[in-house]
């Protein structure tokens, strides 16, 4: 299977100020990020609130992405829900647009125990695209999933043929290193945790990732990469420390889905605001915000619209 | 508002041995709930694992329940879900056929951690029926919603105006009676576990429930609060010591929504399997199930179908 | 094996402005104690601050509370402590001095998460004192122990002699009532929370237990026992109701060790402050509690000094 | 303040069978690491089960390792106790008999929840030895103080003359970088998770740590740094992958408090069983690992005795 190579952008969800879903600004979105040096991106996933959508806003913004997608540039599908039909339907959607691909996390609930439930749950959604790879993403500190990752790959490994690999976005490198030595690199593991993918780089040889800031900081997370790849540390470890003070910052409004969020109105593509049960920001957090973005420079080096 | 007294069932979700929804048994199964002493229903929720049905099976569910229920039972439609838009469709569908009232658990994504957000996400969804009561579904252990339910009530009272309770499902009776005490008992506390509902009965002095293991062990615990009424204490203690030997069966068969479920194939009315991820028993777990419910002698106080 | 019928107290430890252990308060304090109907003491818990007490300021301690214990008042000494070694000097020290019992919790470090290795922990400490009756003081919420206390009287029935019970501070009624039926009510099984007296007394057929606010509040929670033994449930009720209002107010300074111990000054009987890490009540927050617990006519109804 | 470069252990408390401390071994034991590469270490930490020793056997261990210590190894005395004045004695003492620094952790008991505790609790023992660095031991996992270090060091800075920096294990490299960023790098960051030594190389510039494995693993972790040091990534990454395969296997023999200490006999040193309620591995589990550290290749690169 290919693997990915390079970073994948996990878009927002465009919005009208009443919530509804706007498709109209994707076409901009999809060309901003492959200017910026992005591979593709990762849709209706965590920051896109995918789980807050209905499955009809689901499949015409996977819609809106494919169409939109630059020559090469990867659109993949994230699926899961709660409910494993929607889910099965979402995938077998993904493919008949097509997707690059598709992915799921675990559901939040009922809440999985289990490697056994986990492996249940990812096999029949896989089973519904089976020409497009799997990616299962492990974010426990989201949905209570705390499963070992080297037992799941064990697991599916000759029972789930399109399983691709991981979206590892979890804080232990030691897991993380394990699963990508698993049966000889046999998967694609994608860092999934901006603030420390130097640390990854150099540990676990990481060659792909799917990122949240990117949407507004992707130059520079992308040029942590090159710089990894130039064999050029200091600057690999001075662009990692601006990443990470940019989180700094997203980290006092609300984390990545509702202050980094509002950063794209702030460079200059404004998506509106976050569903319920999400507190948006007000005017003065915004502009509190911005004020702290422009003492680290961020303006300078953030994405081109 | 009216006050809910006795206690109302959550049921399961009948499902065909291919996992297709099964409304068949519906008519019957309400009969059999009305006739063993329940007051009413809690369509789609935990037990009837509402969240892993899709929007237009919850439909059909909740309009089998209403066109099933004998007169003067009670359907509430539990209508959460991770996305609001769907929640408030729900609410107007349930008020639209028919129903006694709504209700909604807090979303398990994203995860809610603060009571202003639980607020907007009920507000929302309470005014999308506004001639019904609604109840907001406190259970903490599925969701990771560990808020301050006393806090709660302040939030809502004045804010939310068919705002009726909450089904308290978690393990403080403290709590429980701290919120049935606020503002002179001016919201309806329904005792959520059926293992300590004498307890209750006692310290919080509790008039309304609603419950799981009531679908296969409804007359013992509709007995146990009779028992309380007429003031037979030793009798309410035996009938809800038996209904923790029940549930001390279950729980060593994943709970009530798997073990539970299948419990009602033994005693007459088989609804089928569990959906993905539950792990369905195997015919020689239910064989040894059932042993173990012949020993306590269960299949003599049971719920006659 | 002689069961406890009543309450117990957990005392707080005087201390001098200087943090040194203060002795001196401790017969008037005994005598207060008795006099407002508490059957004994268990000495050094946490209320005690007890892990936060150097070996022989435990051994004072004890040997003060003995020396000041009226006839038929039970001192029961806790020896619990990360270190083994220590814990079983303490518990020879406890019999040489002539205490009517020991009790333990679980070490906070290093984390016990087996039953067997709290087996080990307690026999070890049990036979350190083998006339004496050992209970197992479960309070997990503070050292993480979240153990299944069935099978743990299962594993300590037969191999600890003089295991006597456990002194219960946990949330689940329904496990404290299937301890209280294990083996015919082999086991002393003593409430520990005094918030949920009343409902623990009409499930569980509580007899004893270990209470930490009735250093202040002891009237009104024994009586709670008495209106409930004289079947009078709306005296109970009305008790118990105040003794939450009364906790209600301790949880908004810091709970029952700092607080509850700042109370003891202002009824008359001032035990000092807390050890470091506890942060102690400023002037203006013991004024402001003052205030609270004037409110609620708390003064009229507690302790007599 | 002087800063530690290279690897600091944290050795084990060698024991006799019936669980006395055993003196003895130290001086080869202090040679031994030494000899492997080691630049000082750790005593009573949590590898050395200090939380479960008598006060007694924490001095005469901390004098043993003081006097064992060949030139220029540091002897850094940890002296986190729940008892702040049994800590504070401990402090004094290890200046007393020319310890080269101290250290603690927060208490596991009462759960330290507020920076401003930590800092109450850390200021009193570093003022009892103001002359020795201290270093806080961050270790979130096993005393359940989850702070955030950067509002820590903000706290303690130009409040705690003394204060060194922290030893740091715990999963977030990206907290690990902010530490190690503050104040322009004011504070000694000692990395303290000995399978992502080499990522937190790469990000975050350590240039030291406190290690549990290098008991036995000493002369491969120590050669992470030194490859890393001399630009040689291939060899550190395969030296890293080699240190984590050891803690593999360790993992399934209850770790390295108590499958390490027991490596520590197949390697020549035997340091005897662990405290209760520590569970010794049996023969049969013995010859298991040492099976797996067999097939790994582990005897020809562990620590030379």
């Amino acid at each position: 299977m290919e693997r990915i190579k390079g970073l994948v952008d996990a878009p927002f969800t465009p919005m009208k100020a009443n919530g509804d879903v706007n498709l109209e600004p994707i076409p901009a979105y999809a060309a901003m990020l492959a200017g910026n040096g992005l591979k593709g991106v990762f849709v209706n996933g965590s920051s896109g609130e995918g789980y807050m959508l209905t499955s009809d806003e689901r499949k015409a913004l996977a819609e809106a992405w494919v169409k939109s997608a630059p020559k090469g540039f990867k659109v993949i599908v994230h699926v899961g829900s709660c409910c494993l039909r929607e889910s099965v339907e979402l995938a077998a959607h993904a493919k008949a647009i097509g997707a690059w691909g598709i992915g799921s996390m675990a559901p939040p609930f009922p809440k999985i125990g289990r490697v056994e439930e986990l492996v249940l749950y990812c096999e029949r959604i896989a089973a519904a695209a089976p020409e497009l790879p799997f990616y299962y993403y492990h974010i426990p500190a989201f949905n209570g999933a705390f499963l070992p990752m080297v037992d799941f790959l064990k697991a599916v490994d000759g029972r789930i043929p399109n399983f691709a690999g991981i979206k590892y976005t979890f804080e232990s490198l030691y897991e993380y290193n394990q699963c990508r030595l698993y049966a000889g690199g046999k998967f694609d593991m994608l860092h999934g945790q901006d603030e420390t993918y130097l640390a990854s780089l150099a540990q676990g040889g990481a060659e792909g990732g799917i990122c949240g800031t990117t949407n507004y900081n992707g130059r520079v997370q992308v040029a942590i990469g090159e710089a990894w790849e130039q064999g050029d540390l200091e600057r690999a470890r001075e662009l990692q420390n601006f990443s990470q003070e940019v989180i700094n910052v997203i980290c006092r409004y609300r984390g990545n889905i509702v202050g980094g969020k509002r950063i794209m109105k702030l460079i200059g593509l404004d998506l509106g605001p976050n569903r319920i049960p999400w507190r948006n920001l007000t005017d003065e957090e915004e502009a509190s915000m911005k004020k702290e973005l422009e003492a680290i420079g961020f303006f300078e080096r953030c994405n081109i619209i």
